[in-house]
This record gives C-alpha cells, sequence and structure tokens, in this order.
C-alpha cells in the first residue's frame, strides 16, 4: 500500500516527526532516531550544533542530512524577530535549506506559542522564501490563518510541550483537520505510544516527539514503541474502526446513551 | 529481547488472542488471522464448525492446529452446565485438547458474564482436568476468586462484547492486576489500535478481540494495525513512560494540578 | 413540583443519603447532617454506638430516629453470616426496624463487595422479613438478580469506597437503570459535588456519600454544596438539557465526530 | 457566609451570568433569568431590540436596568471594526453604560473567536474608556494578554458556544486561572448543572450561559438547576475537597496509579 505523507512537495513514508533535544548524548539520540524510522528531524538551532561552533560535536555527524530530512525549529525564541533571524542562520548553516518549523513562545512556564508573534514570523518567513511548517495552539481559526497565508504544514499542540499529557482537546484537532488542505501534524504533548495511535487515528497526518523518546526510561525501545504506534494509528484510520453500540447487541446503536 | 506469554506453560510471542466469528468468509478470517500474528485462536463452539458437522466447511481446514493454539469457547452459553457441557464437547472434537475460554452470559442484551455461573463452571471444569481461561467482569474479588481457584488466566472485559466502547474502567483493570499471578488479558470492547495500545500500557499480558478487526471496514488492514498496537503498547510498557508534567518548564511536576 | 423518592414505601424528599463515619466528633456529624438536608442516615452498626455500648456517646442523641431514617449498615463485615448477624442486632437495638443496607465486603484494600456472599445474604434477609438495600459492584447482571429476590434499592458503587473517583464506568450505571424498577442509588467513590450532580444527572434516584462530606476541610460547607448538587443534578435531569452539538451552528448535530 | 464577585468594581452575590437569545419570547427569558438568580444579563445588542427598534418589544421592559446589570455584548461580529462600533452603540443606548463583553468571532461553523482582532477591538474600547469584558479562546498566553491590557474579566470558551460540550480542556482553564488577577468566567460550552459545577469546583469566579437554559426542554427549571449547580460547585471549592485515593483504605494515596 502506498501512503505517503507530503509536505512541501516532497514525499515521506514515515509519519513520525522527531526531535534531537533531551538525549544522554549524540550515540542516543542516533540510536533512538534510527529505530524509530523517522525521515524528519527538528533540530533546535539555538540549542544543538550543526556547526556553529566549530569544534564541538556536531549533530549532523550523528544524523546526516543525506539520510534526513533536517528540519531547523526556533525553540527558544519569544519573538518574530529572533524566529525570523533564527530561521535565516539555519538557512545559511544548511546550505540554503528552506524548510523550517516555525515556534514563537509565549512564556517559559508553558512554552504555549505567541499567536500575534507567531502570525506575523510566518509572513516574514513565506514572503522570503522559506517553507514554513508552524507550531500553535489548537485554535482552529488560527490554523486556517496560517494556512491560508501559505504554511505547509499546520502544527497544533495536543498539549505543552514536554508535558506527556496527551491529546488534551481532541475535538479541536478535529475541527482544524476538517477544514485543512495542508498536513495537520500533532506537536507537543504526546507522552506515550497509545497517544501516537489516537492521533493517527483521528485523521491526523503525522506526529512530531521528542520528550516522549528522549525521557523514557528506555529511550531506543520506546522509539520502537513509536513507530508501531503511529503505523498501527494510521492503518486503522485507513481501515476504518468498527462502529461504537451501546449494548452488545448488534443492532443497537450508541447514539444517545453514552456520554 | 525475549518477551514471552505464558499461559498454562505454554508460551507465545504474540500478545494478541484473536476471534474467529463475523467474517464475511473462512477465507477473510484466516487471512485477518495470518495478518495479525496472533497464535491463538479462539472459537466459539456453538456458532463454528470444527467438525460437529460433517460436509459443512470447517474452520480447522483454514485455521490449523498445529500452526495456531485453538481455543474453544462457551459463547452462547447461559448456563453452569451449558458450559461444561460446551468444553467437553469441544475436547473430544479436539482430541483431548484441554485449554478452553469459558464464558457464562448473563443476558443477551449486555453479555455480560453470569459470575456465579461462571465460577461455578469454572471450578467444575478445573476438576475435571481443563485449562480454564476465564472471561469476567473488571470486579477485583472475582477475579481473585477465579485465579485462586486455579484458572489459567483471567479475562476482564474492557466493556460490552462487540461494543468497541474500549476499557471503560481502566482503574478496575489496575487493580486486578496488581493482585494477579496468573495472566489478565483484556477480552471484549477494544474497538480500535489505540484501544488495544492502552491495554498493553497499562501492563496488561495480552488483548482478546474479534469485533474491531471482522467489523473493521477493512479487516485484514486492521489486523495489521492491531498486531503492531499491541506491540506498541508492550513496548511502550517495558521502556517506561516519560512521566506526566502539568507545566512545559522539567521542574514542575503534575501532582496536584490536573484532575 | 411534587418529586419524591420512594424506598420500601416510603417517601422522601431528599435523595442524598449520608454516612455518619469519620466525622471529627458526633457534633460535627450533626451539623453536617443537617445542613445536607438528608432525611436518611445509614449508620455503621460495627463501629458506631447506637446503643449497644452503654455510657458512651449514643449517636442517636445527635440524628434522633423521630427526624431520621436510621439506615444500620453491616460496614466491616466480610461473609454472609457476619453481615446477616450485624442486621439482626441492628434490628433488636432499633426495636424492630426492619430496612438495612447490606454490605458484604471482600477486601481491606478495596472494600469492593463480595457478590457471593451478597446474594447469600440479600436472600437470607429478605427471608427474614428485612427490607434490604444493597451494595454492590456496577455490573447489570448482578443488579438485576439482586432486584429480582427482592432487594428493595441497589446501590452500585461509583468507585472504591473513601476514593473520591467518582462513577468511573457511567455507562454501566446506564445499563443498570435502564432495567430497574427499584431505586437506584449510587453509594461510593462520590468525591466532589459535581460527582453527585453527574450522577443525578443520569437519572439516579439518589447518592449515598459520607467521606465526601466528612473529609472535605470544611464539612459542613461541603454538605451544603452537596444538598444543592443533588437537587442541581435531579433537576436538571427532569428539566432536560440540551442536545450536545459537535459545532457552533445550530443544525449540526454532534454524531459521528466527537468521541 | 460573603462570597461575593468583584466586576470592574461591583459586586455580585451570583456567580452565574446569563444570555438572553434562543427563549421562545420574552417572558419565558424573564422567567428564567429570574428564577436563575443572576444579575448580570448579557444581551446581543445586535439581535436583539433593547431601544433600536422603536415600537416593537424591548428587553429592558422584562429585565430591568435597575434590578439587572446589563451587560451589552457584540455578538454577530466578525471584525474589531464592528465590535468596537456595536459597543458605541451599546452605549449610546444605555445611557454611557461602559461595561461590555467583547466578541470578535472567527467563523461561523466554530464561533470561535478570532484573536488578533478580538486583541486590537479589547486595545480601542479600553482607550475609549470601556470597561470590557471579553471572550477569548483558552490560550493562557492570550488570556494573559488581554488581562495586561485592562480587560476587566477573561472570559475563555469551555467549548464551542451552543455545542453544550463542557469544558473540553480544563488543564487551559486551570492555567489561565493561575497567573490571573481579574475574574476568569467560563463563557460557552456548558450544556448541563455538572458541567457548571465542574468550572466552579475548579476554581473559575464565574460562568456564563445561554443555551444550556434556553434549549433545555423546560428552560425554567434547567435555570433553577444551573442556580444550585453555579452555588454546589463554589461552596464545594470553598470547602475544599477530599483528597483521591486509589484504594479504599485511607493510607494510600492515588499518586502514580491512575489515570
Amino acid at each position: 500500500m502506498s501512503d505517503l505523507l507530503t509536505i512541501a512537495g516532497k514525499t515521506y513514508s514515515s509519519r513520525l516527526l522527531i526531535g534531537t533535544g533531551k538525549y544522554k548524548d549524540f550515540d542516543e539520540t542516533r540510536d533512538a532516531i534510527e529505530t524509530s524510522g523517522a525521515e524528519i528531524v527538528t533540530v533546535a538551532i539555538r540549542r544543538t550544533n550543526i556547526g556553529q561552533n566549530a569544534g564541538e560535536p556536531n549533530l549532523l555527524d550523528y544524523i546526516t542530512p543525506d539520510k534526513y530530512t533536517i528540519l531547523p525549529n526556533t525553540a527558544g525564541c519569544y519573538t518574530a524577530e529572533e524566529a525570523v533571524r533564527c530561521c535565516k542562520l539555519a538557512r545559511e548553516l544548511l546550505d540554503g535549506h528552506d524548510l523550517v518549523k516555525l515556534e514563537v513562545l509565549g512564556d517559559q512556564k508553558t512554552l504555549y506559542p505567541h499567536i500575534p508573534h507567531t502570525l506575523t514570523a510566518a509572513r516574514e518567513l513565506i514572503d522570503d522564501g522559506f517553507k514554513v511548517m508552524v507550531y500553535t495552539n489548537d485554535d482552529p481559526i488560527v490554523a486556517k490563518e496560517l494556512e491560508d497565508m501559505g504554511c505547509v504544514a499546520v502544527m497544533p499542540l495536543g498539549s505543552l510541550i514536554g508535558s506527556g499529557l496527551g491529546i488534551l482537546n481532541p475535538h479541536n484537532i478535529r475541527l482544524i483537520m476538517e477544514e485543512a488542505q495542508v498536513p495537520i501534524i500533532v506537536d507537543a504533548g504526546v507522552g506515550t505510544a497509545s497517544d501516537a495511535a489516537i492521533a493517527m487515528e483521528m485523521g491526523c497526518d503525522g506526529v512530531l516527539l521528542n520528550s516522549a523518546v528522549a525521557h523514557a526510561q528506555k529511550p531506543v525501545l520506546m522509539a520502537s514503541a513509536m513507530k508501531k504506534a503511529i503505523e498501527a494509528g494510521r492503518e486503522s484510520f485507513l481501515a476504518g474502526r468498527m462502529p461504537r453500540k451501546a449494548y452488545a447487541s448488534a443492532s443497537s446503536p450508541l447514539d444517545g446513551l453514552s456520554r
């Protein structure tokens, strides 16, 4: 079965996007990412050396651009200006690479996006030729506006970055998907394999996660779990689940009974 | 990694147990079951021909006992007496095979177990040399009593048979697992891949399902999803999930904040 | 509006039944119970002095039988025999009073009912002329059996006694209510006012609670909250709630969208 | 007990704010609102006649400003400009009344707020001397920004206007409350009495609702239910609920067991 994810004109067979932070060392990062099957790997330009600091270990020696699509992200940026500058730096470091993940944060406690700044930065980046995948809250109006201005993927949070609380408001994610023509990728909040499966079963195009693997007790084993969970959820979505029923007898529909 | 499920002294690598009812035909049954990777296949003796009706298609020509552990079940029995008789018939048909799945039902609307009859039948079957895997409600006291009398696996329902409502009361399943020395296998209620993953992440030893695959729009694809979901959930359990946090900052634990 | 609860032929305007344990002293017990508006007050015969111990403070001096319906309960009994004996003692102490709340427990960790013993004790007590309100699990088959043998009210647990976890499996409570001709009273698990309101909105006939009031930081204020929550839930049930909708526009029903 | 809600320097004993739309007629509106005990009554200036249309029935003859605080709202406005104009019209009609509820909507399907327009309109209104209560999504960064610019109350949605889905993301509402110095009032989504009780138990300062009463089968009875539910939830919050426990035994905390 050919079931590919297309982002900015490029196709991927894996629907798991993965971060590179919070691992013990680059060896563990590489092992987990290889096991996960991810093809798109996101890198916080402000925190990870991909060449800025000559003489220090370089992530790209472990996660190589010939094998993975490197997705620079603007984690740690709290204004549109900072985020735009960060993307430009990434483009230089990566020889003109123009696919970026934009995040402009609102505060340190929640790492929630700052929506007005996010809108501003997205517009500027698109005008400057970037292909922007954008971290946002789960507001369907904001998601549509980001798509309409030309973002190549919209990435609503499931819950707070690093929280592992799963998808707190599936209803909003569904509202976003109903109106979307670009890929919707749940970004932030996934804590365990079933969270990822649930996102995919809802019809999301992909899941981006980091802590769920990096902060598991056994990151590489969790990376394997996530690979399978994403595939399970996607296949379950494509297979079309059985209807829910309130009673064991086949003729009794659920409607009206259960909350 | 060797991570085997042991039931009545025999080991299995798959933790997905699967039913044979509700498929279009035996070809579809076989294709779905092969794809699922299940090694234990349960058969309703009252509804499925495994030799009782000479001249009719025989399930065992499709799902062969040399390849699968056939698990006769007593679906459709509403008294201890019927269920015991049904198991004896199965033992004859299967040349002395003594592993059975006992279910004694309470009514047709819910297909909930009838607990007093279940206890009676389990005792009789064990006394008669059967190895009894037993369908039960999610009452921890009943589960313990069934284990104490010698059942080889206890199989609490997640929700009503055929409902696809998932695990309605995870707390009770956890209470059962905390006290159990025999495998706890969620039986009934799983509707989609994430339901199965959740059961395994909770630490269940296995999942038995039927409608979730047979009543999916594409049963064979759903069988594949279930195989991966079970493995994903198991690996996630073994990998040890990240802690849940109320805030994005790493130092803030969840306790006391979220409901 | 006349909306009365009838149990064993007697009518009550309050649908809140309340326990007497775990308070600081009998003064607090009385203040909380008066504030709650409860008319049926349950007393653990094994733990509370209602005359067994002459010379010690007697609950009945604070909660007087002329004002309240005293409902002796068998908390602390782990066999049918103990429970039956306990009810007979209560009947003596209360001059022939025959309304009792039966609970036969399965273990100390969960205080879950022991169903076979509960069935046995209920039968014996009914044969002996008692009017039995019975604590049970949320199994609809068991609930129906208890009603069929003549119990005057069936009292399924919402969650573990003293846990405050709310109603963990509303689906089962609904299944019980659908088949019931006697009052269904949620007993155990209510932790806060909204839990009580939810039970009533589902259509339960009443709620019995104790810890939620006695273990609140301000028991008397929580008793007031519970009184209002029970009334709010009941009125909400009778008023008929608005339908749920997936969208803001009035013409879009929820069906099929939200989980 | 004195427990008052203060908004823009004025105190209220009721924490239920109520809308005036969707009733059969103004008589029903009045009866429901009187029964609800609400002191703040919100009116959609674009839809309800409070004097714009001379010769037609005027809501203010039923809900009189001497008895209620009339809260004009901008329902139906999709731009900052429209919303500001609408508030000015209301101020004229109400003789200089400057307390308004701002809502700038994003689309008709969801009636979600349009955040950038909401921020713009709020700033303009505040500069023009209005006291602004503001409808917003449940994004904690946006909520804080609205408070910081001088809104007198922040009113996050529980779920879509008119949906009756309850509070879909309690975690976000809690995050908003933790940082707030002004009243946080859940606006939109409440469908039944327990939804309102839950909002108050979480510590919200108030609840604004309309459809839950107007679209109940018996609006006046539901208004009574809502009055009690709000009070129950508030008292429950103030009383301090019992801790949740995983087991029945008092010494076993919940932490780490239940999801």
